[in-house]
């Protein structure tokens, strides 16, 4: 007994031990993230070259924390031990990260960083001249590098599966791969049908211009109707709108542009769900990986839960419609049912991703998750990815992009490196779909709350079988958990047929 | 020679070490700034618990950096190399900082840290419930800890000595007590003659209310006025007004009070005063001491020069009245002598420190020193604070507080543990007025200039001779580098008298 007692208590130490430097290595990443957030909203343009510099360090030190031979031991020393579950869950998922840091040379992650930070104006310029030429060398040392770092972390893996496990840690990339190829053969043939459907549908309702700050007021009045905690939380507006921060302090940004009210207005809903997410994390967890949130997927699921399930459903243009009309009088004359249809209008004509509807979406990701795989795979080489990419667009969305700017040069990500990042997109609305129908199918059908503007009981459900569980389980357990099945697209299909059925009218569907 | 370049090219690398060293140190000290410009500003409420975390981690990671065995080594190898002189000043402030830093136990420092940490909430309740008993405890253990804590940095020196070298390092105290003393000599009868004059001066040319936007309008203009840098600030609202940052990014913060026009236009500018010596720090020495300003006198000193010197001198006045009654047509009828003689005003009957006039505030900054000076050194019991405190009022200022809210619990300072921190207050006057002096002996009389809204010279002044050279010297050299004399009253008490004398008709003056 008295061995057991020594040894319990020799346990608990180490874990408080291994959670002080854990919560250390978590406060300087928060810091950094509010460093961030006053970069993107507060910071005064000349600030830059400072700001670089302190989130710089910051970085390396957390890479020291985390690496240091302290954690290792740590690490070995409760791996060797009888643990709590919960205590496990935090153990598995800081092994996870040292793993991957400690095994990748710091030369080789000082290289991407700096190829990445000269990659960004690169970029910019490259598509700024429709000149694909200019990033093309670039682009090439990127995939380059990513392969090597893929290298070092699995050298027997797929290095496109590392890179994926980066944003996506848990969801095994032949779940992804399968998902993805599903929304690609069925999203295809319905949005063919749509185009082809012969129906009068509302398409200008929000069309006008509309005053930032009204817009504002709105953003403000939306996020009232949706609970949003002020009090742990703060609107502002960003360049490209994100939401960052912690349970005690989720903040939202959005963006307004006078002439695209919704867009303005789906948008702060989207950064609503993300924010909404980490204020469900436990307070009493902060620091832990219990405190934190799953990765991408589960993060763009709440997004796009709350963006499209509540925010682009016929209730909710019911009950929110007369606050819209009351900052904006010109919509007084429009109905809940134009809005409805204006909201959910699928484009046949658009070649960018951040402007598609919630159906040809997934086909902008499908094209990026194909090239980018072939691309780290050496199946692509990087001269050839412009055809490729408009061949892809041609083919799946009907459309063809004239230029490269409004073709495979549209987007960040691959200037930061992030290859991998795209799919996480689609995982997440595919995701969100599957959560709503289990919240459903506890709660009963959502249509009559949403109506009548009542989110409790469809929060409390995402906050007892999401949220509060931070990193306690891996994200397919999670799933399991909260829907009682494992990953599926059918709950989207389902989801994306039965709504687009109706609204044009589709026979087959 | 192969030698001399072997031992020089050894040296360059020591001091590149160095300064890799020193310059992250700088940038978490600078991300904490961040994290308490965005606490104080922007921060929802809710977020304290989290953001308390992630500051005393920067804290101590600052701590075990600058301490680590690593600096000191550096250190060593540095002093007995031949340096150029910059480099030299940046090893002495950093010796400076690591030996005080390594000489006090790290317990003490968080005993010291959590004390404060409990002394602010205990202190604003006794301010509430105006009850000194209820702080006297936890104000006895504060000034036990700082005495422990001067005694573990200099065991022979004076402690309040080694207490007030926390904020100001190299003006010795001796001559900081002269520079009080003399103030409090002369300064006592000038405001007896200004009680006793008989004359009738504008008061109440700002009297009214104000709206908070138009105050933030005339803000704005106040700060363009004075070719405040936008590109490298901003300017917000806070309940106690500061100024943060560095030469990339130095922020205003003032408040707005519907009947204090007058306040918070000083405020303002007394703030830009801080916020353009940071931006006068040399771009390519951020994150060294050479690009750190010097300490709190010295700020000050910028400060109050823009405050009284500029902004409430009669040409200012003449130049900017236009521009207030601009935004508040109720002014339109005011003077500028108007103006000038109610933003002079000395008041005979003001017992809070924040809302003293430029004459009397130095009264209360002498009682400050002369019962924390005594406090520290034992000479004077916590619970005799109070009729000390009012003793004193009275004396000085001919007015006696009724309650302990309105006399010695008035102040935030001592309960963070701040004792020899007020000083630094009239200090900075002080070295204003010689600055101010030396600037128009250089260049002229400034009248016309701030007459004409022209500040460029008095500014281009204070970048050579103070903002450029960071702590390239100490605080006595730069003082006389900059006047080409010690630091003296004389060129306050001279102004001072001149100035009062002319506005209150006063006879001996």
């Amino acid at each position: 007994m008295a061995t057991d007692q020594a040894q319990s208590e020799q346990r608990d130490e180490t874990y408080e031990q291994f959670e002080e430097r854990i919560t250390r290595i978590s406060n300087v990443g928060n810091a950094a993230g509010i460093l961030r957030w006053d970069q993107e909203v507060v910071m005064p343009e000349a600030g830059t070259p400072a700001r670089a510099q302190q989130l710089s360090t910051l970085s390396s030190i957390s890479h020291e924390l985390l690496t240091a031979d302290e954690t290792g031991e740590l690490l070995e020393k409760l791996e060797s031990d009888e643990l709590a579950d919960e205590q496990q869950a935090a153990v598995r998922e800081v092994r996870r990260q040292y793993d991957r840091e400690t095994s990748v040379p710091q030369e080789l992650v000082e290289e991407i960083s700096e190829t990445t930070a000269n990659a960004h104006p690169t970029w910019k310029q490259a598509k700024e001249d429709d000149d694909f030429e200019q990033f093309a060398p670039t682009l090439e040392k990127l995939v380059e590098l990513k392969r090597e770092y893929a290298e070092h972390i699995d050298p027997d893996a797929d290095p496109y599966a590392v890179l994926f496990a980066d944003y996506e840690p848990y969801l095994d990339l032949e779940t992804a791969e399968r998902v993805l190829e599903r929304l690609r053969e069925e999203l295809v043939p319905l949005i063919d049908a749509i185009q082809d459907a012969d129906v009068d549908r509302a398409t200008d309702t929000f069309a006008g211009t509309f005053d930032d700050d009204d817009q504002e007021a709105l953003a403000r009045d939306v996020l009232d109707a949706l609970n949003y905690d002020w009090e742990r939380g703060r609107l502002d507006t960003a360049p490209h709108p994100f939401s960052s921060g912690t349970q005690f302090d989720a903040r939202v940004t959005t963006r307004f542009e006078e002439d695209d009210l919704l867009g303005s207005l789906t948008s702060t809903i989207h950064e609503f769900g993300h924010a909404n997410y980490t204020l469900g994390l436990p307070d009493e967890e902060y620091g832990t990986p219990l405190g934190e949130s799953r990765d991408l997927s589960v993060h763009e699921s709440q997004s796009r839960l709350w963006e499209n399930h509540v925010g682009r459903s016929r209730p909710f243009w019911e009950q929110f419609l007369p606050t819209v009309a009351d900052r904006f009088p010109e919509l007084e004359d429009a109905t809940p049912e134009d809005a409805y249809e204006a909201a959910n209008q699928v484009y046949d004509d658009n070649l960018i991703r951040v402007e598609a509807d919630e159906l040809t979406y997934h086909l902008h990701i499908v094209i990026r998750f194909e090239i980018e795989r072939a691309l780290i795979s050496g199946d692509l080489e990087v001269e050839d990815v412009p055809e490729v990419w408009n061949d892809k667009y041609e083919e799946y969305l009907g459309v063809r992009p004239e230029t490269d700017a409004e073709g495979c040069l549209q987007d960040i990500h691959w200037s930061h490196g992030s290859f991998g990042y795209f799919p996480t997109y689609s995982l997440g609305s595919v995701l969100a779909a599957q959560l709503y129908a289990a919240a459903e199918d506890d709660l009963g059908d959502l249509n009559d709350d949403i109506r009548a503007g009542e989110f409790d009981d469809l929060n409390g459900w995402l906050r007892e079988n999401v949220h509060q569980h931070g990193k306690r389980y891996t994200t397919p357990e999670l799933i399991e958990e909260a829907t009682g099945e494992s990953f599926t697209a059918d709950y989207f299909l389902e989801y994306a047929k039965s709504k687009y059925g109706e609204l044009y009218d589709l026979e087959d569907y």
